[in-house]
């Protein structure tokens, strides 16, 4: 059986040393996050999930949810008092308000925690980590007392939360949902209509499932202009916030999925349920989308959290199987017949490929989980804009290039294993099926990208994208100053530049044809985030050279992020150039075919 | 549920055009394989797959084996029936030799069904294919009595075969094995040890199984020097061919794996049961590595497979499921509401990447089947020489370069569907499952990358590569001459280049230090991938391009190879140079972290 032991240290890095969480402890809400309370919240919430959490991973797997015939469903054996564990332990309150009962931590803090809870069983993490979705969205568009009736029972973990977009005939495409919300006379709607692949949409963990689901009131307009959202609550809430009668919705059915089988995912009836309306009518696609945005961060955070338990568990597995002999005589071990899996270099390749996206995908991630933080708190209006304007451009990238990395690096972990990693006990195939719903959900990894170069890069005339060149331009530069330690300023910067060059290239030939941005939109994201993480890779080889001599550090880590930091920019950077000949080969060669010819 | 159309009229292509197998008619075992001929195999054993084996796909994977008590294993609903249909039609004799019963056709012949036969359903083909590789080395190695007995029934499929190499503690470092081997007094073996991961090793499809184990005789050298191959049947054969008694080996359990559910792979128990030496004593890794290159062209055969099956089903989706707006206007359909996914620039990309490879792929393993016969049926030595050296050379690649392609491309396809790829019932997902077992068995293609690099490349000073080179070399030149109406002779040239470079890079380096080598075989094996299919595209331009103005041809069909050769020279040969980097990044980086850092 697989195991996991939480990154608390590199981690600590992280924050520390590379997004220097400290500097910002003038700031509301920061100056909570001492270095010793994240410590202690780190160590506590990584032994969380490793000793309670993990074990079930499993479990959950191998069990799945049952749907019974009254339409109720039971979680895996297990699942149930690891989360009156994980609520009474305080684990769903770290960066929520505290005056809905949260901690008001940073998001840095609780982002940090959950890519812990998501490496140690994903399925688990799901029925909380999309209430902090529904929490977002209420708490921007809500009225006071639908904040007040349902928020910090949220925030408690006592009741849980859904997104309901999708239909049967529609996913992507919002604007042909079918759900309808009928007016009642106390101001309420009736919601009617099916929704399909609700994630935690039933089950037994909460006492009560706040659904936000996306529906049309009668006479809106029947595209996404007429698209509202409203919350509906699988038991009334009574005015003294106890629970009253069930409402009318119902789980129809669990899919029968490749993966995360511990998460119920359901189909949906609503039959004329009582629905709130959240925010105005008809402008439920921007509720959403504060649902939606933080929701694929986590599904970014998904990517690297399956890459890393994925990656610890073959490191695992090279270092006690032996199998062969080392090509260099005296580096095989004479008391043995066979050496380790780690003197062969393709062994050796797989493990370094997978640590080099998981260390620069954990530092992206928390850095982008800091914009978050930044974009509310931050001391100025231009800061806390420039803020807004990074992590909206690049949560595309996060959510569609960390996942699509991610997955491969659970591939490769399973391929160290061999034939071992093809059997089910040793639970690496687990962690590929789970990885591969990340590049599906909350938008196809496809529609990252177009959001990407569609939406993200012309907002406010490419003022975000301007940003982000000059950040890592600069970083290039002061690492060139600084002697380039790593190895690694040269690469990235040819990288940026045909990262800028593919960029320039989308704006004088997107408007010519619209197909050549939809044809670049790919690949333009996969050079996005191997730059992105190219500037990880950068800080933390700057920061890491900077302590490696100081007598209080432990010079070999900071050695090992050097070495990977020449690696990533040897092996990962390199492929920069070809990506850009990909955006710019434009469409024509994509199009061309009929459809018929297929 | 999925469904599969054979793709016979591209095979024909690629048999008529690309091969031009019609050229070789004067040689012996080609006679026979009259075009008419061909096309009507092709098209019974397209129906045969479609019709018959693709419906238990399903069935396959949600049932599984199941093993009884008493060890007994019975396959999934349906498979005994279609089995004994797949033998009545005779497709188990295409390519066997006419004196066992077979049909002597070309190995390209057995090829493309078998192509057809995976893309239905991979589980089912594997109790059959593992039989053709015992039967090449019971022909090569084995005695004339052994031929007698084991031979004729096996070609019929009234009995099957398997490997059994891999043991618990080891399985690409065969010289651990610890099975052994007692002479007995008639000159037989008893044969004891514990085989995993043993394909087909019981079922209730045939009669009987013939185990062909590999095994160290009583004081043979402990090491890959002192392995033996053996026959091991399950029941004795009595002198007048008849079941005898059940030899004493059995099933100790089934694997559960990520895939290929419809087949058992068993833990197979050996307690002194009788077994016969094939060819000399400890001469028995060149005996199974007969039957290993045979296996290993039929996995790379499988990529190819997988991602047809899954390509075309992505297909079907696209045309059907409507969600969003062209991009262009005047692309868009007036009478819905939704186009369908064709209009979307990044869902073709996808389906362009399916296509690109899987004709290429096709075109490739097609070709490669012509060496394996050309290699025993060409006219003079030097041409029997060349094809022995080239199928030799490129096994690796076809293994290696097919299946992790072939996976990618069921990820892709799967990708098309959104959602609904993640769910069990669109079939979509089991593709995925089912394609990764290809990249682990019959050695990992981490083995295949280095057997390439570390054997191949310097076999004969490298006359293999060279002839390999020039071979290439000619058609881009002839494809230059001809105007390269692809628009990817300027493209194939640079990639060939770069692997050029590369294979010089590793002459120079890879004396000086191994492990330089073991750190380049991985992008090695993909360039040369990469150069082989762009290869194959140019030769199919070439063949278009000169049939498209023809009054009897389609020139759609022609056009469409003509857009997507130049899609992969567009797309595909743009990550040449960067592969090329890595090759010549060497091992510093990938070696430089010591063991504790991990």
């Amino acid at each position: 059986m697989p195991s996991y032991t939480a990154p608390v240290r590199d981690t600590q890095f992280v924050i520390d040393h590379v997004i220097g969480l400290g500097n910002y402890s003038n700031l509301p809400g920061f100056a909570n996050a001492s270095s010793d309370l994240i410590e202690a919240i780190l160590g506590e919430g990584g032994r969380f999930a490793s000793e309670v959490l993990a074990p079930l991973n499993r479990v959950g797997d191998e069990e799945g949810c049952t749907r019974h015939p009254d339409g109720s469903v039971t979680t895996p054996t297990g699942f149930k008092d690891a989360y009156k564990q994980f609520c009474d332990g305080g684990w769903t309150t770290l960066s929520a308000p505290e005056e809905f009962g949260g901690q008001g931590l940073p998001h840095v803090v609780s982002t940090a925690v959950s890519e812990y809870v998501l490496s140690a069983n994903q399925a688990f993490e799901m029925y909380h980590g999309l209430t902090a979705g529904a929490i977002a969205s209420i708490l921007t568009k809500g009225t006071d007392e639908q904040k007040a009736t349902y928020v910090p029972q949220m925030v408690s973990g006592k009741w849980t939360g859904t997104m309901n977009l999708t239909e049967p005939h529609c996913g992507t495409d919002l604007g042909l949902i079918k759900s309808k919300a009928e007016p009642n006379a106390d101001g309420s709607y009736a919601i009617s209509g099916t929704k399909i692949f609700i994630s935690s949409g039933e089950h037994d963990l909460s006492d009560n499932i706040i659904h936000l689901v996306l529906a049309k009131i009668a006479g809106a307009p029947d595209s996404v202009k007429g698209i509202s959202l409203f919350i509906v609550p699988k038991f009334m809430v009574n005015p003294d916030g106890s629970l009253g009668a069930r409402n009318a919705l119902s789980c129809g059915s669990i899919e029968h999925k490749m993966g995360i089988h511990g998460n119920s995912t359901c189909v949906m009836n609503y039959d004329g349920a009582t629905g709130y309306l959240v925010g105005e009518p008809e402008k439920g696609l921007a509720a959403m989308f504060i649902m939606m945005n933080a929701a694929r961060l986590g599904v970014g955070l998904q990517g690297l959290a399956q890459g890393e338990v994925a990656y610890q568990n073959a490191v695992a597995y090279a270092k006690d199987r032996r199998q062969g002999r080392a090509l260099v005589p005296d580096q095989r071990d004479p008391d043995a017949k066979a050496d380790t899996l780690f003197v062969h270099p393709d062994v050796r390749r797989m493990l370094m490929e997978a640590r080099a996206f998981n260390e620069a995908a954990r530092a992206f991630i928390l850095w982008g989980a800091l914009q978050v933080d930044l974009s509310h708190q931050a001391g100025t209006e231009e800061e806390r804009q420039m803020a807004d304007d990074l992590i909206s451009l690049l949560t595309p990238v996060i959510k569609g290039y960390l996942t699509d990395r991610g997955f491969e690096v659970t591939v490769i972990a399973q391929q160290v294993f061999g034939g071992h990693g093809y059997i089910a006990e040793w639970g690496m195939e687990q962690f590929v099926r789970d990885a591969r719903i990340a590049q599906i959900y909350e938008g196809t990894n496809g529609v990252q990208a177009m959001d990407l170069v569609g939406r993200k890069l012309a907002q406010n005339s490419g003022r975000a994208v301007r940003a982000f060149f000059e950040l890592v331009g600069r970083d290039i530069a002061e690492a060139k100053t600084a002697g380039d330690p790593a190895g690694l300023a040269e690469s990235l910067e040819k990288a940026l530049g045909h990262l800028q060059g593919a960029t320039m290239w989308l704006a004088q030939n997107g408007m010519a044809n619209p197909n050549n941005v939809g044809a670049a939109a790919y690949p333009y994201m996969q050079l996005m985030g191997a730059v992105s993480l190219g500037w990880m890779w950068l800080k933390m080889a700057a920061a890491s050279s900077g302590l490696k001599d100081q007598p209080s550090e432990d010079r070999a880590f900071h050695e090992a992020k050097l070495i990977t930091a020449r690696f990533y920019a040897e092996r990962e950077l390199a492929g920069a150039g070809a990506l850009r000949r990909k955006v710019e080969a434009g469409a024509d060669s994509v199009m061309a075919l009929s459809v018929e010819a297929f």
